[in-house]
């Protein structure tokens, strides 16, 4: 019998008839034949609750008014002052209630089910709290009770580390857990239910002739994730490429086939280009006419990694005179005032004339397994971004992937003249 | 070095700024010299939350509209419908929360802390969900833990049952989980710190002149809390009777002792009667005119029993003529609707004129371990209520205590005059 684990999100579990809801999704599942394991993250709302008590409560101060500047950044980012291993303690319990919830509904809809958390599977993970990984889910127990008929609701999102300790896998882990879970029962699918009914060519917020993709390869999945679309973690997205996993993305809300996310050669007909990401979580920084000397790239990236800010695009222009060189690069919007704090502090090290930081801009991508074998796409992409006199400040290319950073008030401009560009308006 | 139990309830946790208030009152003790164990109930409100969406989940349709009445009190009680178990999952994690944040609280005042959920102890109970009865707690991780200077913080109210599901030990188990850790640790005292800051001989809403007892016998406060004083839960006071255990009942809020539950030969001068307690939880139930023949209580209390409605106080009285008995008893208030439907079921069987339900009473105990060895208490007692006119309905005694129940309207003007009479009255 084939086995299926559907996952739910916190929109899909916010409030009890939201999860009578899921229940009767998992029920029809049920109703089809197959043994069925199911994860869940925590009601909506709920973690950033849990999350914002566990920073509250290990500040030293009330208001933390006299704490120093980088205390108060860290408390801020979540996971910072508190032990982690309390912070998981704490977090983990949104997913246990929905979990118990849920067990109860299917219940009442006459299934039989029950409550999997993370140390009674046990899905066991490193000790890295707050965003440990996974490295093993014996699922002996898990199986012969969904042998048994019994619906499995996994907490999701949680583990137990090698000391006993609750650990939590980080935001977004409930696809990851769903995808391992998946991968470690062999399940023929796992189904990832969202907000949204699939995967779609581009964002149809923004393009509204963008088509739903049937198929999609787990590279052009994972370039999709990690260039803007809020999809699928990009970390499940690795884990279900790496075991085989068949994942499909679908809607919680209408029972419509979504889009399947699987190996290339499950694909007959491939696209040349699948889709058209864009991602405004970019700034860019420029520094201009830094001495042009051996070792420069280094001694600027080198502080920028110290205070753990991922540098994505790099650029490097000779000036005229050859003495000097203008360097532009991009990091996360969250991490620009760090970055440009850090960089000032180096200024004299670095002998830059100008630091000019920009949060104003966005990385369009254009993606598709196709492009590796058919020539002209970069092409294609500066010749219809200049017909609409777009000046492309950065630009990078992967096998499948050709990104450009241009101004952000383009967006909307450039993602539609890509999307009927590259042939990918339905109708 | 000493160890000492601190336990904290819901409103002693009830939000951030009082679990800072908590944490600053452990650390007093820490600094003091002793190893501290902390357990800890859930934000105050939490687990009506938790019950109300579990009974929501666990009922099969929204509204329950075509329900049966059964099926709706059921669901009504908190505990019903549901799978105990899922039941347990879901309302435990409120525990789980206070005490993650507790040891994140602890741990930003400098201590060494961490937290123990229940399953980690372990505090191995048996399989009755919901309210389960704790078998054993093996505690030598924890007193390795605390050994080491690290304060141990026990989710209250929780366990694991013998299948590895949570348990939950029933409402006010907290107090029953500082108690059990307190025997099971050899601790030199289990600190209770509620809204009071102690017991006192009655309660001081009532009598302004009500003193607060520096000690009390396990005995005494065993009838306290079975006679309607809410300071702690009977079952916790019964455990720590048969362990031995020293408790303090003291205030989450001022920093001044409380009173002091012990063994009767920890204290020198007896009182003959230490406090005056009184409950409005109670219900009359009159059955006139019932044909007087052998077996006529037992086919009155059976129905009662197999609705499993606990019957208090319990007056049969012969009528003139002989031939009909008038039978007074009491239930819990929160069961008179059921008692009556129970006993109107089976109105033809045993013959009874009347039934005449009276919730509008009250029962006002005098309590005192003195009696054993004093004669005339309860004859004061009668005499007492006799010179303000007020009416005796029924009478129970146990070797120390006397209850009588009297209409609700007398409350004040009883437990006043008792207070007095017995030579309560502070200044």
């Amino acid at each position: 019998m084939a086995r299926i684990v559907q996952k739910f999100g916190g929109t899909s579990v916010a409030g009890i008839d939201r999860i009578r809801n899921v229940a009767q999704r998992v029920k029809r599942e049920v109703d089809s034949g197959s043994q069925v394991a199911v994860v869940v993250s925590a009601m909506a709302g709920v973690t950033n609750q849990l999350v914002a008590w566990s920073s509250e409560a290990s500040a030293a101060k009330p208001r933390a008014a006299n704490a120093a500047p980088g205390q108060a950044a860290l408390a801020g980012a979540g996971i910072g002052l508190e032990d982690g291993r309390e912070y998981d303690v704490v977090v983990a319990s949104g997913e246990q209630v929905t979990a118990g919830l849920l067990a109860l509904a299917l219940q009442a809809l006459g299934l039989k089910a029950r409550s999997w958390l993370g140390w009674q599977v046990p899905l066991k993970t490193d000790a890295v709290h707050g965003k440990a990984r996974i490295l093993d889910i014996p699922v002996d127990a898990i199986a012969a009770c969904m042998a048994r008929g019994e619906v499995a609701v996994l907490a999701g999102f949680q583990g137990i580390g090698p000391d006993g300790r609750i650990t939590t896998l980080g935001r977004g882990g409930s696809d990851t857990s769903a995808v391992a879970l998946a991968a470690a029962l062999h399940a023929e699918r796992c189904d990832i239910f969202t907000d949204v009914d699939g995967v779609y060519t581009t964002d149809p917020r923004i393009v509204a002739k963008a088509k739903k993709l049937d198929r999609i390869t787990y590279e052009e999945m994972l370039e999709f994730a990690s260039q803007g679309a809020k999809v699928l973690q990009t970390r499940s997205v690795e884990l279900a490429m790496n075991h085989r996993v068949r994942v499909q993305v679908l809607s919680s809300y209408e029972d419509v086939p979504g889009t399947l996310v699987v190996d290339e050669d499950e694909i007959v007909e491939k696209q040349v280009v699948s889709g058209i990401a864009y991602s405004r979580d970019d700034a860019k920084v420029t520094l201009q006419a830094v001495p042009d000397r051996p070792g420069v790239a280094a001694s600027i990236f080198g502080p920028l990694a110290e205070a753990a800010i991922n540098v994505d695009m790099i650029v490097q222009n000779i000036s005229e005179d050859g003495k000097t060189t203008d360097l532009t690069f991009t990091v996360a919007k969250s991490d620009l005032a760090r970055t440009v704090k850090a960089l000032e502090a180096q200024r004299k090290t670095l002998g830059y004339a100008a630091l000019k930081p920009d949060p104003n801009v966005v990385k369009i991508s254009v993606i598709g397994v196709g492009m590796r074998s058919h020539a002209g796409v970069a092409q294609k992409m500066f010749s219809t971004l200049a017909e609409k006199n777009i000046n492309i400040l950065v630009i990078s290319t992967s096998e499948i992937k050709v990104s450009v950073l241009v101004s952000e008030e383009y967006t909307e401009l450039a993602v539609r003249a890509l999307h009927t560009a590259y042939g990918l308006d339905a109708g």
